[in-house]
């Protein structure tokens, strides 16, 4: 399977982690000059600032906020912890909704040595305990699959499997997935994974950047599109053949472009965006 | 599901990597001495070695040779790549009936950036070349699925599911998997995988180690049993309710371990084993 080529950047959108030298005001404007079409905005990129504002000028400029990024980590060993989790998930819903983003991005959590069939029923018990608040204002709940290399301390939802098995749980309009092609590469049956989720209605976003060989940290060395050996195009086409038509979202964690001019990085997002996604 | 404790090391095996500053010469008498009952052998232990009189001093010091390690990296990009690979796994095949090893582990590769899918074909291809060899030698050829994150470049076998697809394809009664616990403790279907694995008589050899949190090293950085968040008990009961009745074999790369005294590391591993596998 292949996409065309992406001509324009209307459906960009980057997190406001991929620059993270940038606050949430450098950010807005650099991305709006370069003509990128849309933003998600992590929580922290909030901090001390009036939420709602921040929201209204994101608009001004023309930037769609695509989703507030994140919630989730719902698994703990206490029950302290589990009803703080729950508690968070609550104020990342209100954040969203006063920011104007339709959509949170769940990383699911996972407590290291708790059995991961725990974490998960931990997971779909605080999606489900978060749901009507969100349904209040009408914001949905994307659980992004994680790695599994990020099994023992970040996600026990480690495979759009995994996720479709807490969709089917949960059963809710509001609960879908976000497929991030650096956790799901690898994944032989990713196809119909991503078949099935458009067929089921959640597929909910997509974000992209690259695996790079060697990769020298688990967390902090991803690679901009282009950079190592994952095919974003045959996974665009893929999440694009279940007719979403979403962002394509840019979210790289990288050491080595954190310490680069912003500028130039932004540059590098357009043109690598445009000639490998 | 629960196993037994561990009373005794005779089923214990250790990986000649696993104390990687000792010699072929120096390992053999230490693990000996230390009452462990297997050893699997790596390759570059038998450099320059006369490998029918190392086999034969093995068995003299009543060590069990459980397998020789590592066949595979089948993939390649040109003709030359794929036939240089299959002539190495000839040459492991021979290596291993001089050593008197039944068993070979396959790392079976990937090359960055070719899809996942064609590495796939060529690693089933190339097993199914050598296997004529391996026939007349009587000698097991044990797929190791790797962990998702080494499907970059060392394995496009990351799951037991993906290991039993190409089982099934050559269907062959040496070809067989090796199930180690870091590469697929997290997966959600790991219990039904075994069982299938068992069922289908293809259960060969079970590795243990252990998953640090964090990790600092995507390759040698692992724990020993117990230092990390694996259920090594709870992995083992699914194995041995299969029936399998072969060795645990301690399979740890760490530049941490590597760097102390082996003979205190060879107590903690005896002393690990008994106490968390």
């Amino acid at each position: 399977m292949s996409a065309s080529e992406l001509s324009d950047t209307s459906k960009l959108c980057v997190h406001t982690i991929t620059t993270k030298p940038w606050s949430i005001e450098e950010a807005m404007d650099k991305y709006s000059e370069a003509g990128i079409g849309g933003i998600t905005v992590w929580r922290q990129w909030l901090d001390g600032r009036d939420i709602a504002s921040v929201g209204g000028k994101l608009r001004e400029r023309n930037l769609e906020i695509v989703s507030l990024c994140r919630g989730g980590f719902f698994p703990a060993k206490t029950q302290l912890g589990l009803d703080e989790a729950i508690e968070d998930n609550r104020r990342a819903i209100r954040e969203a909704a006063e920011l104007g983003a339709p959509m949170i991005v769940l990383v699911c959590g996972a407590v290291p040595g708790q059995p991961l069939e725990e974490s998960r029923k931990q997971i779909a018990d605080g999606i489900a305990a978060v749901l009507p608040l969100a349904e209040e204002h009408g914001i949905r709940l994307a659980i992004e699959p994680l790695h599994p290399l990020y099994a023992d301390d970040r996600s026990a939802i480690n495979t759009m499997a995994s996720a479709n098995a807490v969709c089917d749980q949960l059963d809710h309009s509001l609960v879908g997935i976000a497929a991030d092609v650096y956790h799901i590469w690898w994944d032989p049956d990713l196809a119909a994974q991503i078949q099935l989720t458009g067929e089921k209605g959640r597929l909910f976003a997509f974000h992209i950047c690259d695996w790079l060989t060697p990769t020298s940290d688990l967390l902090n060395d991803r690679g901009l599109m282009g950079e190592g050996c994952i095919d974003v195009r045959g996974i665009r086409a893929m999440v694009e053949a279940t007719g979403f038509s979403g962002f394509n979202e840019v979210e790289v964690f990288s050491d080595r472009w954190w310490s680069q001019d912003q500028d130039e990085f932004l540059q590098a997002i357009r043109s690598a965006y445009l000639k490998h996604c």
